[in-house]
């Protein structure tokens, strides 16, 4: 189960990181856009060529000390056809490295729309007669506004492909409009949650927790130990650490008894390190610079663990 | 503001319909799969061909009776970047045979990423100094599950680019595991049908109506009814008619007192009318038939409006 495969991964390397790809045109390395620019002009296709080289050299960086990376689709989307084909990329690439991918797509549909999304990314498409994985992730995240049936299709691939999901339960933004909306039966948030333990009941590994996990944000420290209650098995897929402001210590009531079930994702804190604390290693060291932003981000959780 | 402009066109072709442009592979006409196959194989590509053609000719058939059309992305999106630019390609043929186009993307993501999917889909990309439109959907639909800062920067661009959006309020599903869930102000949907008023406040075009609409599904009358009282100048895209199982009488408690304010989709029994009721035209008059379920629709609506 995908699960286990993460828990052995991150018992071994002793981390819990998850590596957001979340690449920006504007902010990145000047050397790369220019070298794509001067390619392909000022096109969707520059950025997206520009977008997996620089995947590619911080994933060659990292793979070998962080468990997963967590691309995060809207970035590769927003450039049409030739930013998915970036996003595809990452991933195989990622994955050719040793590394768990978690594509945080945030999808929910009606049944059989979800089913397309399920099969795209978490499953296989059939054409004619030709089965092909379009993403091929291990995980992705998922919204729970329509509920069990449009849930269900992301479970059957779990099963069927031995995949993963995180549902976002609390979201590590300010807006608490609809999450913290209190019904008869606890906040709407606590109540996800409890439905999150409900759909990843068929789906527990031999660590004991289910490849159905939950996206909890760690800004919300009360919250998350209400959720750790409810879910005692789950793993927490964690944003919010570093530019969210989120801190290592929040993130003590995220963890469980036995210091695991907690993935924690950094984004611009490590794949943009450069640009900020790590200023030394320079534009051109952007990928070293990462990798000593994991080194130290690992050392600072391990404290909490 | 692109709420007028619906609402225009509704009003000259007297027809409130939205065709679903939501193909599947394994169910298009034989001789479309067998062409784009023959020429690319069993591949993503060959699909993505075959939808961009099937819908080419759908829309060739309906453009001057339909107001808009409703490509759900998923359908594009499982078979990867070759799936993505057939969706692009799409919307950019329905405009230009005068068509709105509502991207059923349900995006929602925290700020940072709402901007990039915002952006990408109802706004502008910019590479180096070239602003780029990836998408150009008139509207897309959003889920509210992650609250207002979530769906701020799609506000930004409906009102710097003039598009609109959709809520999702209510679905047409069956599952009411989180939008029913009772609240200290009533049940789910009805607090998420308060805040899309109050996100709409500003976006009020000369009709009366927001660009900021909602998603409410015609399999619950009485639900529909209670969310026409809270938002009664807002737009309802109404999906269930027809293969959902709604039926224009169900929609009645939709229309406002002009007998306007909703879009009907209809996805399935317009595409794949001549697999159904249609019969009669056979596989190669698919697009005849997809002509001939948006007048008889068109008739059985406005029964009711």
């Amino acid at each position: 189960m995908v699960i286990d495969v993460l828990v052995d991964r991150i018992i071994e390397l002793k981390n819990p990181t998850v590596v957001g790809l979340d690449p920006r045109f504007d902010i990145l390395p000047k050397f790369l856009c220019d070298e794509m620019t001067a390619a392909y002009g000022e096109t969707p296709k520059a950025a997206a060529e520009a977008f997996y080289e620089f995947n590619r050299r911080i994933i060659d960086n990292i793979f070998d000390i962080v468990p997963a990376v967590k691309p995060q689709i809207a970035m590769y989307e927003q450039y049409g056809a030739d930013g998915i084909a970036a996003y595809q990329r990452t991933i195989a690439y990622a994955k050719g490295k040793g590394m768990l991918v978690i594509g945080d797509v945030k999808r929910g549909d009606i049944a059989s729309t979800a089913s397309a999304y399920s099969d795209g990314h978490i499953g296989e498409v059939t054409i004619g007669s030709a089965p092909h994985t379009m993403y091929g992730t291990d995980f992705i995240t998922i919204n729970p506004y329509l509920g069990y049936d449009a849930v269900e299709p992301f479970l059957d691939n779990c099963k069927r492909y031995g995949k993963g999901l995180f549902v976002l339960v609390k979201t590590s933004n300010a807006s608490a409009d609809v999450q913290d909306l209190i019904t008869e039966r606890g906040p709407v948030y606590e109540v996800v949650a409890k439905l999150v333990g409900e759909w990843g009941a068929g789906l527990i590994g031999r660590h004991g927790y289910s490849s159905v996990c939950a996206v909890v944000g760690a800004t919300h420290p009360d919250q998350a130990r209400r959720i750790r209650e409810i879910l005692p098995h789950a793993f927490f897929l964690v944003p919010g650490y570093g530019s969210q402001g989120g801190r290592a210590e929040d993130l003590a009531a995220c963890f469980d008894k036995k210091g695991l079930g907690v993935v924690v994702n950094n984004s611009r804190g490590i794949i943009f390190a450069y640009r900020d604390k790590y200023k030394d290693y320079g534009e051109a060291g952007f990928d070293a610079a990462a990798r000593q932003a994991c080194i130290d981000m690992r050392g600072d959780l391990q404290r909490v663990m």
